[in-house]
């Protein structure tokens, strides 16, 4: 599969751009926002493309044509306001599943956030953004894509473990983004993640076990 | 039928109430965030409940049951920051569907703004504005309830001239709030605004008119 990786200069972004071009069986395309993050990942050999989640879904389109998945990693971050959060963590993910069902990509990975799913669960604190990631979910839901949601929880910058739990419902706990990275690079082709969304923290299974049992 | 007016203090809000409460036809329950509104909406002899839309959706239910309609004519308001807009604007307009789903209030209204379907024509000024209404007017329209999305252009404060334009698109342009709640109004049991969304602008035709021509 080609894997079109949104949000490629993100933390988890970045750890599954190389997980990709290091693999046999994928090949990855990076987009990124800027033209120097392109050029940065081309100088170390990695396809990179240039389009804003908050441009036309039409570039997006055009960025994605030609691959056979997507995975959405970006984020407006946690040093832009709540408009950002709205245009980006919201519509900039809508516009990429527009873009997808344009481009004719099945396959879409969202990376969302432990609970999102259950209104009550949200953490009180960016509760705002747990809005933001819940529409943007139930809108891939509705898509028609063979989707997954990764719902991770709080995340660390640790060494990965690579053992996790996966399931609809888990308590909240932390994960390290690099398991996260490599959860979703195991979840592209692993049939039982399939129009499934989970939660995902630090646990004892292998990644592709657990990915087995959720 | 009896109304649940959602924002029952807003500008808005307060022309529908007393149009409702002047009515032959419909009757009104006034729904207020603070007690305080709620009691000096009953010492006009108004009946009035308060809720939050930040709260629980079973609030909302309560709150909800018994009536046959609701309308949305809440909103956070220009001096509240955009995280609001994501709680109020957008979930806790989709808590009101869903609340009207768990009450068994079938009919409902949704105040809306121009153009709020298409992207590309969104007000560069309030854009976050913007994708929270489409996100709700969309959680709406897949609801399953007979919805009504009034989408008003920009809102005057002047008297209602009560001649209006109302169509699938129209380009940029005022509407007194008098007339909005007028429009709303009329639409209850105007069988052919049923699951239909438009703009409304100031224009030549009479209300009841208007509606039938969309």
């Amino acid at each position: 599969m080609k894997v079109l990786v949104i949000g490629a200069n993100g933390q988890i972004g970045q750890q599954l751009v190389d997980l990709l071009q290091e693999s046999n069986v994928h090949t990855v395309r990076a987009m990124v926002r800027k033209k120097e993050q392109a050029i940065s990942l081309q100088e170390k050999g990695v396809e990179a493309v240039v389009a804003d989640l908050e441009g036309p879904v039409d570039d997006i389109a055009d960025a994605a044509r030609g691959c056979d998945a997507i995975v959405f990693t970006a984020g407006s971050g946690g040093k832009t306001g709540a408009d950002k959060t709205l245009l980006v963590d919201l519509d900039g993910a809508v516009k990429t599943i527009e873009a997808a069902q344009k481009a004719g990509v099945n396959r879409y990975i969202m990376v969302s956030a432990l609970q999102a799913h259950r209104r009550e669960n949200w953490n009180e604190k960016i509760r705002h953004y747990y809005v933001a990631k819940h529409y943007a979910d139930k809108a891939l839901e509705g898509s028609g894509l063979t989707y997954t949601i990764v719902r991770p929880g709080g995340l660390t910058n640790e060494r990965g473990t690579g053992k996790i739990a996966a399931a609809e419902n888990l308590e909240r706990a932390t994960i390290t983004r690099e398991d996260v990275a490599k959860t979703v690079f195991a979840s592209l082709d692993e049939e039982n993640t399939f129009n499934r969304s989970f939660d995902l923290i630090q646990g004892e299974d292998d990644i592709h076990e657990a990915l087995k049992k959720i």
